[in-house]
């Protein structure tokens, strides 16, 4: 559902009216409590509240009563405008609402204190007792809100209008749907993304960190099982990328000013870059992106039309600044490296070079055993903000929108949403729960080759002016793993496994057999480890479950005899004993075809 | 030879004499010249003059004969000490020559304007009729200097005192040796150099660049061959880290100030490191190490002995300052990735470990097709400024002694030439033209692991502090390419080359035959072009050779007809028709040889 239709929607009406209805109960609990703001959101709606004590899980357990209460006397929503003198005196105990009837009155920002274009028009709704300076939209009245449908679901600290600066109010989260079973449906999902928030599991199974003290936020230690993981993908992948006429290049990390001078970085993307350093008295930048880089080494010599395409991909780490607030896991971070890649190509070869750059983006991520696609095609914005001839940005939007059609992918277009500099295809991936990830992106660009002046020789021994496409598959390879571990809960396909299988000896008399074993299996490339520890069988298992080892082979007596192992898999499935031969067989198959 | 040695040799006393007469001659041609200073250096002398023209090719060679009729005239040098007074009044009109007296006269520096701890005396030294402030040594007379025995080689522009506000002065580089078939193998080995130089190979085989205007200095951009080189390098060392254990990890490029502060960083090796940047009020560093983020990892959860030894292995680039004077190629540059690893290992096992990773060390050297190596051990240095236990010392001084003898690697002892942290090995190897170069280390360090309390869990069950080595192999991937290319002059392993194998059509004819066998050898691994330019046969294969690509393969009416090529090498021999499939099979050994 887009944001508009989401606005406008009966849902949205339902979770914004259980806001105020929240808010009364908590002021029913505590008079003297101030109310802040409380809008819908995804999935739910929350309100913040500056309260005498911090609230307790029993509190909401409290509150969701009352609220159930509230909503069975099917209280109606009534509408009126009132001037900022009477919308004052209404809320003349409640400092907050009051800064933002100011706001209101000043103009610019909305009832959130959110920038607007519209009117300062001053409005209340009011059910029961309850009246809330709120522009709506809500139910009619309450009996539309089914009383099993929605739960409060915690509270978190959150401050005033997002400012560090000033007080911290509590906010409450709740969630709330058309019936109990999209309720039950959502709180389910809900507790499976828990299980597979990927910060948990990168903890457990000990594959990164981003948290320690004195790292820096939004910085990931790559730990050994996690660093293995990403060098198997990375591996994987630039094979993948030379096979297909990619060359591997490699840049620096910082670059004069006058690089990001000449890209127009330092013009429409310092926010998003850190404070220059100084070097000798020149300024020098971290790099938020790859391609001035490999501009630079397209420039380092004349280019001819038969040197095209030219196709630069680089694991290249960038930086760009976020605010710690926002930061979050491997999802949301300061540093992040991109499997980058930028095609130069003649105009008239373009439309093949987007089906191949498509085609190939596909192949990797199903290599990583996504399946379910969704695309965005942005297109040229209004007005004078896009820079380039229209008829090439035309092209180009018939080339990319060509290609998705080839490949079959469904896509929905955003008209006018692409950069100022070319339209684009973002490509979406659904994953394990039915979530939508944007990892994969493929970009025009009509700005750098024209800032940098690049040309190449055509055949009418004239120089012209390459196009230019961005692209990264995976995105950037922190992200990608965020996604990839909570799509599989951590239990990676065995290709990609830290360990991919560990033998388990019942007793000490088993563990020689057990350690040949493994020396066979790892000389076939398997990773494999012995569990030699005192524990029992039962608790081997256990362990090398939680930490989604995919094979456990268990070997007793009869194993030893018969010169097999008993093949446990991570899903608790018991496929019995199995001569050494046939398990490395079957591994080495599931190895080679990534399932 | 040492530096001491050296400086003590007779070859050390003719290149000073001739840098005398050097000077001479310079004055005869320039009488209103100005001398500045004229030391001996390795394999010769300079002398930095002011003239009043720059001086051209053509004044060389009459130099050199001004020199060589000097030189016959068998002069003696006569050495006398003078006050200040004495010394300005002979000098009058010498004005760098003032400046230096007046540095002896207040003491503390040398009369090159060095820093000295030696009491100020005022000598200098005359043969014929030139004087000049020095302290010697000098032949006893010219007739110890054979006038065919040295060369100039050319000018350069160097600062007065080095610095760059100073006068711009010219120096001319002179080389002298004991007898005439000495100084020719010089310039022999001078010429060698030149041709290897990686700088050029670099461009002419478009392997990278480091002097993009917008770049920066001592950044290099690794172009698609050198890019490619470098992926393979990396590549195989990757998988033979794994082999061995090792575990690859990931750590970002810039770390909050506090780390580098418990690290100890800001306080000693600061100088190297560049300005911070400031994120949110926070100082961060980019790294000019790893260690302290693979500290963080081995202190993110609880070590026991069991776990031990831990090797964690980072291609990590890191950026240490280098005034942008002393930057060369790739082989001084600001910033460059290291093959960096870590161990952490229980005391007592560490003799086994010094082993391992020495031997580890020798068998990634050879892999690249280097076999002549020289050691340096550097061990504690005298007096309070060393960290740590001088027992921990002295065992890790032994552990280091007796694995270079197991490995029977020649060395020397730098007594008291260790790091405060830790002693060392220092690896050096010879290239093709017997020069040295420093590439691998092994390092204790009895520093960090006590700055961060780093522990594990002994067998009985109490923490202990492990030790910690660092390492690297190649040293860091930019210096290695940078040595590989002089040493192999650009003709690298096959295994490395960019491109093994060029197919050569003789005519039009024969390029889809062409095309078709190099499908096959793609096929098989082999990375392998077809050349169907319109240049002659005999211009592919200069070109071919130019670019130093190991099998040029002809194809005409004959070999098409027998389903063979005609196997070039780049030396020029020619192997003669070979039937596809013994070319394919030799050159894949080729390459699995690494030969």
């Amino acid at each position: 559902m887009s944001k508009a239709d989401y606005q406008s929607s009966q849902l949205y009406k339902i979770r914004h009216s259980l806001s105020h209805v929240m808010a009364q109960a908590v002021l029913e609990m505590f008079p003297t409590g101030k109310i802040a703001i409380g809008p819908p959101i995804e999935d739910g709606f929350y309100y913040d509240f500056d309260l005498p004590r911090p609230l307790t899980p029993d509190d909401l357990t409290n509150l969701e009563k009352r609220m159930r209460n509230i909503v069975k006397q099917k209280h109606t929503f009534h509408r009126r405008e009132l001037s900022a003198a009477e919308a004052k005196e209404l809320f003349a105990d409640q400092p907050y609402k009051i800064e933002l009837i100011e706001g209101l009155e000043a103009g610019g920002v909305d009832e959130y204190g959110e920038p607007t274009d519209e009117p300062p028009v001053i409005s209340t709704y009011k059910h029961d007792t309850f009246e809330d300076l709120c522009k709506g939209p809500h139910v009619d009245h309450l009996g539309q809100i089914n009383p099993n449908a929605f739960k409060l679901l915690k509270t978190a600290g959150a401050y005033w209008r997002g400012d560090e600066k000033r007080q911290q109010l509590q906010r409450i989260y709740g969630t709330a749907w058309e019936n109990p079973e999209n309720l039950q449906t959502y709180l389910h999902r809900l507790a499976e993304a828990e299980k597979r928030d990927h910060r948990r599991l990168g903890k457990e199974l000990d594959l990164f960190s981003t948290e320690a003290d004195m790292l820096g936020g939004g910085l990931v230690l790559w730990h050994p099982k996690g660093g293995l993981m990403r060098h198997l993908a990375e591996e994987f992948c630039r094979r993948e990328h030379l096979a297909k006429g990619y060359d591997l290049v490699y840049s620096p990390h910082i670059g004069k000013s006058t690089l990001w001078e000449t890209s127009g970085h330092l013009d429409f993307y310092q926010d998003s870059m850190y404070a220059p350093l100084d070097i000798e008295g020149q300024a020098y930048y971290l790099k938020p992106m790859n391609c001035p880089f490999h501009i630079l080494m397209y420039k380092d010599r004349l280019r001819s039309y038969r040197d095209l395409p030219i196709r630069m991909a680089e694991w290249g780490t960038v930086y760009r600044f976020e605010r710690s607030g926002v930061l979050h896991g491997l999802l949301r971070v300061r540093g992040f490296t991109q499997d980058d890649a930028h095609h130069f190509v003649q105009p008239d070869k373009m439309p093949e070079e987007i089906d191949f750059v498509l085609n190939f983006c596909l192949h990797i991520l199903r290599s990583f055993g996504f399946a379910d696609f969704q695309a965005y095609l942005s297109t040229r914005p209004e007005g004078d903000k896009a820079v380039g001839d229209p008829a090439q940005w035309h092209d180009a939007e018939k080339a990319l929108e060509a290609a998705l059609q080839r490949a079959e992918i469904p896509y929905d277009i955003d008209p006018g949403g692409g950069a100022f500099y070319g339209p684009k295809i973002d490509l979406k991936i659904n994953d394990a729960l039915g979530r939508e990830w944007q990892l994969s992106t493929i970009q025009f660009d009509f700005n750098l080759p024209e800032r940098f002046d690049m040309t190449y020789i055509g055949e009418d021994g004239q120089p012209h002016r390459p196009y230019m496409v961005h692209r990264a598959l995976l995105g950037s390879m922190e992200r990608f793993f965020g996604v990839l571990i909570e799509h599989y809960a951590g239990a990676f396909p065995v290709w990609l496994s830290p360990v991919q299988a560990v033998l388990i000896p019942i007793a000490d008399r088993h563990g020689s057999y057990c350690e040949r074993v493994a020396e066979r299996l790892t000389a076939a490339g398997l990773r494999v480890e012995v569990d030699t520890g005192s524990e029992r069988m039962g608790n081997k298992i256990r362990l090398a479950q939680q930490q989604k080892i995919p094979y456990m082979l268990v070997v007793g007596d009869k194993e030893q005899a018969a010169n097999q192992v008993s093949v446990r898999l991570r899903s608790g499935e018991d496929l019995g004993p199995q001569d050494i031969a046939a398990f490395e067989k079957m591994a080495l198959e599931t190895v080679k075809n990534k399932t």
